[in-house]
């Protein structure tokens, strides 16, 4: 059967294809945006899984909006603005999937930082929106070519990562996210902040959501997959109370609601004493995981190779001295260490700066150091 | 922020919004689809439930297309030809979803049966399809009338329900499978044959699913919500292998994937011993009820009030000898009995059979019983 027109602008998303690929044996895998298995907060949750079953109303059919003692505790948890409402979603990308079906027609403007989530790309693609990338910088989005691109009109919805963004790592100072918001403030442009990676920060002092700065044309994106674990897939939407309706009746048609039981799951996880804890030693974790990558980069790599630092997230952009970076993301699966080209995070179409991005997340230490061994004998 | 157009072709579900007065105390409700909470296989899925936090792996990231064991198991289990592929989905709803996603463009014809679900009314609403209702008889829809608009080559997709109806509780004959079958194939109309209460028959025969006559243009979802429980949100999408890749791109860039730990558990579920017994309890369970709530309707309606028998489901569609069903729906919520009209199940602008759906799935036969003694002080 013919696809429909709007599938000719999405591509299978090349990491989810690499992944396959990296799960081969003997291949050490930095491609994934994979959390670390081995740390997932289990024990936190195995009193409340056994639980479940005592508990059928959990799986009933539930409200489209989600759990409400999840909302409440959430609402309250972020302090969510009384003119801001909540709901729940099957992980942040079905947000951001909802978003578009919800606000979007073909050809809406959506600015995007160059280079973007992939995941980002394919639902913009879908929803056949006209896509303008802007250049990221070190502190965040070029804001010259951000504003001329506001001032033309040509956009309704500015989709970034301020916090620990993927792939580049970059963490938005301050005055970027109160300059950004005041763009959006002035020309009407609406800005979908997501930060699932916001709570991994192990350097450096939090900063506030860049829709704290414009929150009545803000709808924030929250991730339970790198905090919690992502095969629940849970994920949260905040948005002006009027705009929620909307998005509300658009999940209803997806997939009516998210799954009550662990939903309900991640409610007593997240109000367990031990999570700040488990949160805690995630970032350690990672913290180490970032050090031992950086220090084999500049032991393996040395000059002609610069990772700009990162204070949290999961993952490091290294960018190349040489242009084709897809070609040195090839040459690396044959020396057994996947990682995932610059070209796989632009739209079709733009100019990719030569980069790979390297996730710290999931490997140990000595494996991180292996990997970059095996990447340097493809690099230098 | 203004909504996207094609918003304007969808409107909240009246059965969900009815769910809501439905709840409030002193309400008996034969509104809802919701299958008897007090009789899912809880016990049956405890030990499993408390073994998930062994299993780190299953709340990791997972396949876009499904659990890998739960899709080897329902391949075999539901014989899917080899020329097939199936696929998991957050409950059967974004199966469907997916499809309109996947193969709609904008215009393109879908002939439903006339009532339908209105989910998926609200599905092929978004995906801006011009929709064909096609009467449904007590056997099965119009055959000339599809013939005929099969013929006219304005249709893409058929959507039906083959097995129990919604909201009618028809079962379509042997006969009439072969028929719509030869006709999907004779003019290239892709079925979509929704199966979530095949499972449900307390009476005659099983018959083979339509899909089976015409397979090479036929997609099948099944549900985990009747048989297992609706919370936990799985379904399944199965149709020509080729077909398959497409659907599952657009479901990478909706949610990724689904709950692997909830895929984990209804696999476990469904190769339990003790399943095929509950399914047997359940279906007598809704055939007493089912009993019920016929017996009362004919003591307290007698005469002008015709509900064709049916053998199994949930529904039971109940015609009205007044024209505004709506407003009966209206009064019996006065009474404290909360049913929907037929209006809920027609397109916009199509003129609705005066009936009412009512669901006997969800209480017990007292409580079926009191509730169409209040609906008859309404209607007699």
């Amino acid at each position: 059967m013919q696809v429909a027109t709007h599938l000719q602008h999405i591509h299978p998303s090349y990491i989810r294809e690499i992944l396959a690929a990296a799960t081969a044996e003997g291949i050490i895998s930095l491609a994934g945006g994979l959390p670390a298995t081995d740390r997932f907060p289990l024990s936190l949750m195995a009193e409340s899984i056994a639980e479940l079953p005592r508990h059928a109303e959990l799986f009933q059919y539930g409200e489209t909006a989600g759990y409400r003692p999840l909302l409440d505790h959430l609402e309250n948890l972020y302090q969510v603005a009384s003119s801001h409402r909540m709901m729940v979603c099957s992980g942040s990308q079905q947000g951001l999937d909802l978003i578009a079906r919800t606000f979007l027609n073909p050809g809406d403007g959506v600015a995007m930082e160059a280079p973007s989530y992939p995941g980002a790309l394919q639902v913009f693609g879908m929803a056949r929106a006209a896509i303008h990338p802007v250049q990221q910088h070190r502190d965040g989005p070029d804001l010259d070519a951000l504003e001329s691109l506001f001032a033309s009109g040509q956009v309704k919805l500015f989709y970034a990562v301020p916090d620990f963004h993927n792939p580049t790592g970059v963490c938005w100072t301050l005055e970027v996210r109160q300059k950004v918001a005041s763009l959006c403030d002035r020309y009407g442009v609406a800005l979908i902040e997501d930060a699932p990676y916001r709570e991994l920060r192990f350097a450096g002092k939090e900063l506030p959501l860049v829709s704290t700065f414009c929150p009545e044309r803000a709808l924030v994106l929250r991730s339970f997959s790198k905090i919690a674990t992502p095969g629940i897939r849970l994920g949260m939407l905040s948005g002006p109370r009027d705009w929620l309706p909307a998005l509300i009746r658009v999940k209803q048609a997806s997939d009516l609601h998210s799954s009550i039981p662990m939903q309900a799951l991640i409610l007593d996880l997240i109000t367990h004493p031990g999570f700040p804890g488990h949160i805690r030693q995630l970032c350690d974790l990672y913290s180490e995981r970032y050090q031992a990558l950086a220090t084999a980069l500049s032991e393996y790599l040395g000059e002609g190779f610069d990772a700009e630092p990162v204070q949290g997230g999961m993952f490091l952009w290294l960018k190349l001295p040489v242009l084709d970076s897809a070609a040195v993301a090839r040459a690396a699966l044959t020396k057994r260490v996947a990682v995932v080209p610059s070209t796989a995070f632009y739209p079709k179409g733009v100019s990719a700066e030569p980069a790979l991005r390297l996730n710290f997340s999931h490997e140990a230490p000595d494996t991180l150091r292996e990997a970059v061994r095996r990447l340097a004998r493809v690099l230098i």
